[in-house]
């Protein structure tokens, strides 16, 4: 049970969705943001690559829904599946990914500790593999906006589910719908 | 200098201003996030008391762009001014504040820390002085969402200005504009 009285069943809207429909003022620009960063279109990094940058983050918060959440949403709409978001979040450094992605992430894990833990090494890092500045800034901003989700779905002590169907489900309504829709 | 090329000059455009021109897409809803958690009509909670929450938590993330300016705008909406601000900062167990918002203070260290922090305990012991259920929500929120800015300032490298005449001129504007004026 969550740490507040949501007003609703809690099985039936786990996670985020019992405290976005408890305060659907706030929820508003917090799907906003999601959709933006996520989804919204983008030169360079595709939606599964975002995801996976928001799964990892999740993972390292150590917020369970959140984690299953976005590893689901990641393994929808990346060629590789749920065995690489797998890999990526065991390892990064040895995951099968580009020397870009990698790199993003390096800086996502910094961000994940503490803004001020990103280096100039790590940027310039990342820009060695190619990264743009739009990479570098968006990849900040989703680990930095993960920090934030994290500690607001666990912070309510919010109910997840178990079942991994559940995730997949709602990563089949995400990928048809977006964040924004419900 | 920044991290990434903002493609402006960062004096004129401290701290999240940078990365917020830089990117209008994200800003948009990183502002009406401020305005509707710090500013929007509350039925208990001032603007005053939801900047000192936001000061506080920019304090413990030692965001030094983040603290100042909301320090400044807790100060220039509370009655006590930057005298409480300061001793709030310093220790909010002994500063001369409500029971209430004492607990809400407390919840909101545990969320800086982790999500996980937060313990039912925590949130009984804020109930017990009078929270409501809104409080708790928004409190949470508040110090989570600033574990997203103070990163998101800081994982970037913006610039900071140290004359706290700078924060103040700011604090002027956000009181009579609000957030999504700029």
């Amino acid at each position: 049970m969550a740490h507040i009285d949501l007003g609703l069943d809690e099985q039936a809207h786990p996670g985020i969705n019992g405290p976005m429909r408890f305060r659907p003022e706030t929820a508003k620009p917090l799907n906003d943001l999601a959709e933006t960063l996520l989804r919204a279109p983008h030169p360079s990094l595709t939606p599964g690559e975002r995801e996976l940058i928001a799964a990892y983050v999740s993972g390292l918060n150590e917020c369970g829904f959140c984690c299953a959440s976005h590893s689901a949403f990641a393994a929808a709409q990346l060629p590789r599946g749920m065995p690489l978001v797998d890999q990526v979040r065991a390892d990064p450094a040895t995951a099968p990914v580009s020397g870009k992605l990698r790199a993003l992430l390096r800086i996502a894990a910094a961000v994940q500790r503490s803004g001020r833990a990103v280096t100039r090494e790590m940027v310039d890092a990342a820009r060695a593999e190619g990264a743009t500045d739009l990479e570098i800034h968006d990849t900040v901003l989703i680990a930095a906006a993960f920090c934030m989700y994290n500690r607001y779905v666990d912070g309510l002590g919010t109910w997840a589910p178990e079942d991994p169907e559940a995730y997949d489900r709602a990563a089949a309504h995400i990928v048809s719908n977006g964040y924004t829709a419900s």
